[in-house]
């Protein structure tokens, strides 16, 4: 790796990511990516926290050498046939988390986590906003991310917009007094449940405190969001660095 | 759209998709996806339950037509140039939940529900195993996902491989009545801080009951997966069809 030796882009640049050395001194196998007839690999960006697909573009071997030894993203512009460093012009940079290869080694997979949460250039969280077929009113414009972070996307928004025959609706109305029994009552039938050892139970119990977790948050205008970084930060969940 | 008025695959194929009758009436804007010089575009399949990506590959606006017809997931194969059923082989096939391309419409993102959960020709539920830098101890194997499933995944990796140290080996070396007592004991204190309206307190509780409740259905050899999925289903999250 003679590329490392020559210089040292992290001390040039005064970045202070620690943990990038652990990249720089584990990458391996790059030569083993499989690049296109025009030297250049696809990458799919996802968001580390709540797995949400953010955008996807072209990388050069250098693009990724570049990425790994910054812990910044960079593509490769084919409009503009250079290393494009994502975030120069908007200031929405993403921070790697970690980098993946496919099977066959002709797709990279990265971990990131994106400043300001925007990273497509019109705004909006991810690129992957246009459904195919028409816009239902499940708010399409979320990109499609795990199961508890559409739920709470749907209950702030019933929050924004009521509907009175809904149950969310009346918990919210009802206010912590309402919402807060619930979540004594549902862990207390979660206990019983796993007391009595009744699988399908305990999993429907372990649902119902996840959604009046929720609805508890969504009063308060807390993200989900705001919970997973701290599980993730916290609790070591496996997020590579 | 002559193409459906000539004759119903659906019917033929006395396939019970009530559903997908809704993505066949609203197709649209299929016109403006942008095909590269083969007449392909790219395809990202996400789970739909868990956000993590599970492979990538091809698609010509034929396999698009029919998967949106089907149901069933088709792309194109470069090597065997020809539409390639996913699954028709394998058995590992992929139900269509939603399909969305991104901003500049070269990139399609398909949300799936996978047979048997193996996306993989090896056999791996996720086409992306290989980390381009040295494994850690921190099941590199695992397709990057939201972070309550890494986290799942972290204390069920506890479960089958001990450390004396952990707090999650001593609560599930504790069994229920050391794991559900700690549930009651977060929900009470979740309770109090959000009377007091601290916002850290109820993200930090937050947290806490959702590490605890995963503890509990380790400790009952139930997944996190089986969580999500009452939730998507009866909780009628944003799930598209």
């Amino acid at each position: 790796m003679q590329f490392y030796s020559s210089f040292n882009p992290l001390k040039e640049a005064n970045l202070d990511f620690k943990e990038i050395n652990n990249y720089t001194q584990k990458i391996i196998n790059l030569e083993n990516l499989q690049f296109n007839e025009h030297g250049l690999i696809f990458a799919i960006a996802q968001d580390w926290l709540d797995g949400a697909v953010l955008m996807a573009a072209w990388m050069s071997k250098e693009a990724i050498e570049i990425t790994l030894l910054t812990g910044q993203v960079h593509y490769w512009s084919r409009s503009r046939e250079k290393i494009w460093h994502k975030g120069a012009t908007s200031g929405h940079f993403q921070k790697l988390k970690s980098m993946r290869s496919d099977c066959d080694a002709d797709v990279l997979l990265l971990t990131i986590e994106q400043t300001q949460d925007i990273s497509c250039h019109t705004g909006a969280r991810s690129c992957f906003f246009n459904d195919t077929y028409e816009a239902t009113d499940r708010n399409p414009s979320f990109p499609p991310a795990d199961v508890c972070t559409e739920l709470a996307q749907t209950i702030t928004t019933r929050k924004k917009s009521p509907d009175a025959k809904s149950y969310t609706n009346k918990l919210l109305d009802g206010g912590d007094n309402r919402i807060l029994k619930k979540i004594g009552e549902e862990s207390a039938e979660f206990v019983m449940a796993c007391k009595d050892r009744k699988v399908d139970e305990i999993v429907g119990e372990a649902a119902d405190i996840i959604f009046h977790l929720q609805v508890a948050l969504a009063y308060h205008d807390i993200s989900w969001r705001d919970v997973l970084e701290v599980l993730a930060t916290r609790r070591n969940a496996p997020r590579r660095h």
